[in-house]
């Protein structure tokens, strides 16, 4: 017998000695409290978004009511049958729950009883899910990842109904269901239920809200602080290439609370997973309160919980899908179920902000309880405001000293950059150091491609991420940023990758005309220092802002670059001759490489190489300094892609070779538009005449832009010295420049 | 001097000896009217939709006065600033003149009076624009069509300064501007003006409306039934390949209003160049009937124009888009501004349908004109009701004999079939005989390709057709039909295909479980007949309708055929082994096999061929009956195409070799659903465990459907019969059917 098992029995025995039942009549008390479910009784039919809300729940919770309780044998991966179904469960018992307590129907708590001892039933004798892909198997799903979104659901629906069992049905419920199952997800699956990682985090939540409910402050504890690392084998690794040690020896929830947000509330492994981890975070942060208001979780690490709502809010574009940075699907927004939750709870914990009314409003629902109940009522009371978003530089790392991800817009949200200079990202990371996107109006300029999967679709590799998510999508190539030698950065190790960040050098979002990011990349590849400056510049002279990107190399050695712009659209013109295959091959035969064609391949007809295309609409021209030895590649995703897993996306590439010290100066410049109902083309070309490097030493690099009219605009960085009450001059073409702090921008003169 | 210029010059002495200036005081009366502007002034400020339509028109003048008057020397193609600039002229000067006669503002009349003079100032000594591309060069813009459309807007705005004006200027504008306008697009250019096509119905309608403002007989009667033939070359040819010389010898407006509608009002070249064909058609017709209401020009044909209004406005998907049948862009749809027109028009000259006013409400905008009035007052007053679009059968052809288009789909729009056995449909035509599109819910299922080219953008060609339009958008290989060897139907030859149509079969959209098309094509390969019949079913055990396609071919000889499926999306599952090549090659040298990639390459593994996809959030399966000889082709878009003009767009594709008589029967099964915010993946499997060709001789052939649940729907078709009241009898597996008309369907055993 392992220590582990030695462990568990003991934990076990223990356990059988002391009381477990918490007393009748204080129930619910986890998410709904009894206080807030007399209130609202007593309003509805007065508050709009709350009883159209209940109206939609009770019509879903209904019919599934009518087509009888199915609780089949586990054997499907997502997507299939049993999956689906089991998952299906768990959120309408959470909602029969919620619907017994405000509308005192008993039908409603006879249907999760009901369900809850055929679990019972099942689950005594129940082996491991027969699906064997997973580091940690579940029993009712094929990993223990869906077996806690089970209990994070059902202790709620246990909670609402627990009044209404007897004693005896209790004892039942919790000696052979939810204990056991607690322990599976936990002391026998310590792999999953200690890291530092989303998963643990549902691990977390969902032992401590059944030990809430129970009234089982063991299992709170084991949730809170995790099960005690000398009790477990720490060199294993999950299936996606983590650790499950904690460098700092911690686990459970207040680990998780702390290590993977930064200070801004920025999640390490991005949004799309933010997202997913927002709900057992703040569901089980509202129980905390509740059962246990002296922890004062929302205080916690600086209220980052509330602090993580807005940044995620933050982290979307104009339609409100999030910026698919690292492992994350497109098409996610905070019409998620779980960004409900996020603002309901958000808006009620912290300090009722009424910019999260906009987005209740445009969610179109609450949560049925005293948060929710809390959102609709002011949203009656015409309390909402806009949620204007504005740029923000959000650090990464629990003390926020690992990067970061910078955000530039202005609140039309025209144009908005998403720049990525933070930390791995954990094992949803991807090798992407100073890459960045850029979208106008919700709509995607030049692309970040996001994740290989197509999430919970059986037909595609069970609906779990496919081999092309580590053969392209966490590539280096895959991304607008920068590949020396055709290697990934860190040569696409998570070992090497993880060790590092990129740093700081400056952000600033004060100038009306200039907003400014720059950060530095040094460990990618070593040898090499990369330094990546981005602004988004409104120049009088120019319809729309544009946005400038100076990328300087210093390296010790000569290289081969290549910076690929994910363009979203059709090619328009360029400037200059070109090349097409008539047969198409890959560019290369690994690092990604092997994923794309070559449509075409030219070299710069000038020392400005154009590029133009139109997408959504709209029409866009990157102009870029090039030098005569610089290829220019067409290319397109979808070789050695023998299941059609990627999508037949294109870029457009610089490729640089022999290089040791360069500089890459672009601008992206979006103008006009295109409607094919009123087929006016608008505003089609570019306005530069001409983007020159007109100095670049180790002190200073200076771009100038001369547009149409003949005005040049100049932009200044100041390369060594990010201070901002530093004072610089430099000369150049034989005009001085005079400034203080990092950058200097002159708009055209 | 040739005859042309000889006439040209009688005409113009001619003109010189009658009165040509009408009287004072009847304008406006071309399309105001004297009474319908006092009506409006009247009741302005009550009617919401007129009141905004008016703002916003007065918005956009205003600001055009602003900016000053421009008439630049001619010189760009469409896109460039010259003719764009021309363009917004005739727009604005048409809505400053209608602002004048609401607002009796002074300033608008003052502004379109300056601009003519500066038109007149400069037409006097115009060359032929210097672009020399079209085969019929306009002076303002590089084509005729374009000087066209200019004097159809000027004519009107003409007309309601016409009393503004002193005598002498309208004397000197008539002279030097309208008068030589007129003919040039006329007169000097029969090649444009004396066709049956589009082109000329502008020319008809530009210069019989300003004949109609300056009473000038002579050149209404020239715009109604065109210059005699006999004063002509009619041997030249368009740059389209269109013949001038019609048929019939005739001509004109009359002609134009004749001949390329059928009696259901399709326009044979498809309802793209019908949506750009009705403005010119109704606006000159609402001008005759002002002007001259004798000619009962609503009542023409069969009341025709109305027909097509109708016509258009079902030839569209559920977002009102319309389909893109040969040369159509994608996109436009019943928002364009000529369409606003038409269904005013429709509306106040057609019995005031009610229908009609939920797309002028759609719309947002309507004209402001006794039209655009009588509509916006309609809405205000309630009258509205939906425009529920249901399956129709639109005839070809002058005499609706010509084969036809027909749609079949349910008043929700869930699943929409376009289904096109028409005539050639003029120079625009592809050849695509017996194709068909498929839509749900206005999102594109399988694809037209629509036509190749940016309309008005000036970097892809300067706008116009480019040469992929012919290589590959007019091509058989760029529609899902059915191509035998490689070629093209009529050997892609317009000489060939405009002498043929298709016949249809039968048509009946009468049962609610399956609405059935049938159709013929004896031409498109001399020796070999097709057969194609189209089923949307509507099964119970079924969650959404489906499709089954039944094409017969039966041939004299052993023929390669080839049949492509355009789908949307993305490939998810397909139930046969194939290969992916390392390099994409084409997949042939000429007819548009030289524009497709290959990218992969199988055979059957079963009697059934299944393929899956999914596109916009939903999924689909083609399940389709194979040989084992059959090849199976994966094929993009995008081989020889060095400017990137044609989109990638994929395709799979069933090849049977050496095939005499054959048969090929497909279903499109959309099924299911997916959200990437709810992540959840419902009925994402097809539901057809079978399907199997039960009988097939000369006179029936039957095809048999098994669901996953065993149950077996059968649809027969009788081959040789359409008779709706012939008797049948068919006995298939020793089970007896009995039915009377051309087709029995019989739903799940």
């Amino acid at each position: 017998m392992t220590t582990l098992r030695k462990t568990a029995l003991f934990l076990m025995l223990l356990v059988a000695t002391v009381p477990t039942l918490a007393a009748e009549g204080e129930h619910p008390k986890l998410i709904m409290t009894k206080a807030g479910v007399e209130k609202i009784r007593a309003e509805l039919g007065s508050v709009p978004l709350f009883d159209a809300s209940l109206q939609s729940v009770r019509a879903e919770v209904d019919a599934e009511i009518e087509l009888g309780i199915d609780t089949p044998v586990p054997l499907d991966y997502s997507g299939g049958y049993t999956h689906e179904r089991h998952k299906r469960n768990f959120f309408i018992m959470q909602k029969a729950g919620v619907l017994y307590q405000i509308l005192e129907d008993d039908k409603y708590a006879n249907y999760v009883r009901d369900m809850l001892f055929q679990y019972e039933a099942m689950y005594k004798d129940l082996p491991l899910h027969p699906k064997t892909r997973s580091y940690a198997r579940g029993k009712l799903f094929w990993q223990c990842l869906n077996d806690a979104n089970w209990l994070v659901y059902v202790s709620q629906a246990y909670d609402t109904i627990y009044d209404y069992l007897s004693a005896e049905e209790r004892a039942t419920l919790e000696k052979n269901l939810f204990r056991p199952f607690a322990d599976h997800i936990s002391i026998d699956s310590p792999q999953f239920f200690n890291r530092v990682h989303n998963h643990s985090t549902w691990g977390n939540a969902a032992v401590g809200m059944i030990g809430l409910v129970m009234d089982d402050d063991e299992l709170v504890q084991r949730a809170l602080h995790g099960i005690p690392f000398d009790e477990i084998d720490t060199a294993a690794k999950d299936n996606d290439g983590g650790f499950i040690y904690d460098k700092d020896g911690r686990a459970g929830f207040l680990a998780n609370l702390d290590e993977p947000f930064s200070p801004d509330g920025y999640y390490t492994e991005g949004p799309y997973y933010q997202r997913y981890a927002m709900y057992p975070f703040l569901i089980f942060a509202q129980g905390l309160h509740n059962a246990k208001p002296e922890l004062k979780i929302f205080e916690n690490n600086g209220e980052v919980l509330l602090k993580a709502v807005d940044a995620l809010l933050n982290l979307s574009d104009a339609d409100g899908e999030f910026f698919p940075l690292n492992d994350g699907q497109k098409g996610m927004s905070w019409h998620a179920g779980s960004i409900v939750t996020a603002v309901d709870i958000a808006y009620h914990m912290g300090g009722e902000d009424p910019r999260l009314l906009s987005i209740a409003e445009a969610q179109g629902q609450v949560l049925l309880d005293d948060a929710g109940f809390a959102v609709a009522a002011a949203i009656r009371d015409g309390k909402t405001q806009p949620f204007a978003k504005a740029s923000v530089n959000l650090s990464d790392g629990p003390d926020g000293t690992q990067g970061g991800v910078a955000i530039l817009r202005y609140g039309d949200e025209d144009l908005t950059l998403v720049y990525k200079y933070a930390a791995q990202g954990l094992s949803h990371g991807h090798y992407d150091k100073l890459s960045y996107s850029l979208y106008e109006k919700g709509d995607e300029v030049l692309q970040d491609y996001g994740l290989a999967r197509f999430v919970n679709i059986e037909q595609k590799g069970g609906g779990n991420y496919l081999k092309e998510n580590k053969t392209w999508a966490k590539q280096t190539i895959a991304h607008n940023t920068i590949i020396q030698n055709e290697t990934s950065h860190f040569k696409g190790k998570y070992e090497i990758g993880s060790r590092h960040h990129s740093e700081l050098y400056f952000y600033d979002d004060t100038n009306s005309e200039a907003q400014v990011v720059s950060a530095t990349e040094s460990n990618a590849y070593p040898g090499t220092e990369l330094q990546r400056t981005m602004a988004m510049i409104k120049n009088r002279n120019f319809s729309k802002r544009f946005l400038l990107d100076i990328l300087k190399v210093r390296s010790d050695t000569k290289n081969q670059y290549d910076l690929p712009f994910y363009f979203m659209g059709q090619v328009l013109q360029v400037n200059f001759d070109y090349d097409t295959p008539s047969t198409l091959s890959a560019l290369g035969k690994k690092n990604g490489y092997q994923h794309l064609y070559v449509e075409g391949q030219g070299s710069p007809g000038a020392d400005n190489t154009k590029f133009s295309w139109m997408g959504h609409g709209k029409f866009y021209t990157l102009t870029a300094v090039t030098e005569d030895s610089d290829e220019l590649l067409f290319t397109r995703i979808g070789a050695n892609d023998p299941e059609f897993n990627l999508r037949r996306d294109a870029a457009f590439m610089l490729r640089r070779k022999a290089a040791g010290d360069t500089i890459f100066a672009t601008v992206v410049e979006p103008h006009g538009s295109y409607s094919p109902v009123s087929e006016l083309a608008l505003d089609s070309n570019s306005n530069i005449a001409a983007l020159n490097v007109v100095h670049d030493d180790e002190n200073y690099t200076a771009v100038a832009i001369e547009d149409l009219e003949g005005h040049t605009s100049v932009f200044i960085l100041a390369n060594t010295d990010a201070s901002v009450t530093t004072k610089h001059q430099l000369k150049i073409d034989g005009r001085k420049y005079h400034w203080a702090g990092p950058y200097h921008y002159s708009g055209p003169d």
